[in-house]
């Protein structure tokens, strides 16, 4: 039997470009004892994806050049030599552009079915973008209600569940995206109480109309520009999950926004940055609210499936010209 | 009976000019119904003052043109009408450029005297940097034992308590300073590990020496090129309390350092701005905390005493070409 995966042949230079990743087939190996075989349901694509295939400074070590490229994946087990995994079952974790993978478990898990929920929102909730969202906004953002919050890259995975949150949890949500069609989901689908198209519309003039009163919690995950509008409105106390930066994740040269140091000191900023590794221990908490929110109808999520494994190199590349709408996903096989 | 006072007439244009303030003398008014009248003994020069005098961004409203100079103050009351104040009493708070003050007790509270410990090290040490040093350090900095703990302006007012604490509570602290004096008395004087002498040292250079392991917490005071050469060796779950920019306090156009905001989400660095008056409810907690070091040894605070209220404008000058040893008093009557 064999197995297709992408491997990382050279570090992209700017934009990820045809050649830097290659398309290659080889046979499996026998599956060891404590091993099992995973067939490749959805492929997350994120942004994070082309830091790894960079050598910059980054949360983990980049992809080695040759290697298979890494990914949050989700997938069903087809074989097992490993005890307490059984064929059948739905295990999602940190994997590989593959359609099989061979697994220890390592960084795998199983995933939770959610009756009536599709496993496409199942795992695009709750394996990665959720807890991500969940303990950025709860963690660091400490909403309280009647607080305004604005979040970035509003109808990407992280986004929407962010501004959710932060609806259930009270706050005035203004969402910052590209274009009036995911402007008008995060308002008239998800609730959030304003938007931005940040194609269409001047930011900094739009937070003042819509949020005269500053920024409370900026949900940072793009960087650049749009987050130096979004910094000079933060009112006092203010807090930054500083969750991304993907303006900036193509650049040759790097330029750096200003630190806005004396208004960090002046208005009393808090700014965290993160990855959602880092609460890897309480993933069990996220998981619980994220469900509960789910089941009882207060978090919808959008998914964007591109069927594929061929196409994730052209595919990924949408998520740094803001091309999905919703939380990316490759289907590698049926659900 | 007359009162002399600095009035602020004009607001600085980079440093601080002869005529900016202005020394004046005129009578005072009768104490009315719930005022009590205090002789200021030390008058409090602190970085703030030149924040103060402009009308830059910043977390109180600047002094007013025409207005007295606001300053930290510690006096003896001589003649009081409110009721549970009473003649003899030390007062300690926010007041002016001055050698008598009009209160109505806003601002001031009793300043407990330690036996045995002078009134200059009680005041400069337990009613504003010794607070400013707790807060920061415990609960932004939140050192653990064996973390590594660099703070600017080691020798000054908050710079040397930031160190003692970060010793009690088990860190390697390494200070910079300016000259070898202070660096000297820091290391041999208060147990610090390590001192580095910006005005010779290459800080950069030195920091990779001495602390090869990089740094968990940044206790930042001065901002600009010494910053930046300490931000650079953040370590991975770093803490940076940012209490000061002294640096750029004088600039007429300042220029903000990068924000470093790759690091910060790569390492998950913590910075967080502060102003001591945030923790006003707790100041008990810190007074507390601060007089029992005091009493058992553990920590020993340097003051810088100048005479003469006549001497202010040109002794605040010192805090930002680093002249001042310890905490910088004006000793405007005999304690």
């Amino acid at each position: 039997m064999n197995r297709t995966y992408w491997k990382l042949v050279r570090r992209p230079v700017g934009d990820i470009a045809p050649g830097d990743l290659e398309l290659v087939t080889e046979a499996l190996p026998e599956l060891a004892e404590g091993q099992f075989l995973l067939q490749v349901i959805y492929l997350s694509l994120d942004p994070t994806n082309r830091i790894w295939m960079s050598d910059m400074e980054q949360y983990m070590p980049p992809v080695a050049l040759g290697a298979p490229m890494r990914a949050g994946v989700c997938g069903r087990v087809i074989a097992s030599r490993k005890a307490g995994v059984s064929e059948g079952q739905i295990m999602a974790g940190l994997g590989e552009w593959a359609d099989h993978i061979v697994s220890d478990g390592s960084f795998m898990s199983p995933l939770p079915q959610l009756p009536g929920v599709p496993l496409a929102a199942t795992y695009g909730t709750l394996a990665l973008v959720g807890p991500t969202a969940y303990f950025g906004l709860m963690d660091i953002g400490q909403p309280k209600a009647g607080e305004t919050l604005v979040v970035s890259a509003a109808a990407g995975g992280v986004g929407q569940i962010v501004g959710q949150i932060g609806k259930i949890k009270g706050c005035k949500v203004i969402g910052i995206a590209g274009g009036r069609a995911k402007c008008d989901y995060v308002v008239n689908e998800l609730g959030f109480d304003a938007a931005i198209d940040y194609k269409a519309e001047d930011v900094g003039a739009a937070l003042d109309r819509l949020a005269p009163e500053g920024v409370d919690i900026n949900f940072e995950q793009v960087g650049g520009s749009i987050m130096v509008e979004v910094l000079k409105r933060m009112r006092i106390f203010g807090r930054v999950p500083l969750c991304g930066l993907i303006s900036s994740y193509n650049d040759v040269t790097p330029t750096e926004p200003p630190g806005f140091w004396t208004m960090m000191l002046m208005r009393r900023l808090t700014v965290r940055g993160f990855i959602v590794t880092d609460f890897a221990p309480r993933f069990g908490e996220s998981g619980a609210a994220l469900a509960g929110w789910m089941m009882g109808g207060q978090l919808k999520t959008r998914q964007d499936i591109r069927p594929g494994l061929e196409n994730a190199l052209e595919t990924v590349k949408e998520l740094y010209s803001g091309g999905n709408f919703g939380k990316l996903l490759i289907e590698v096989s049926a659900p």
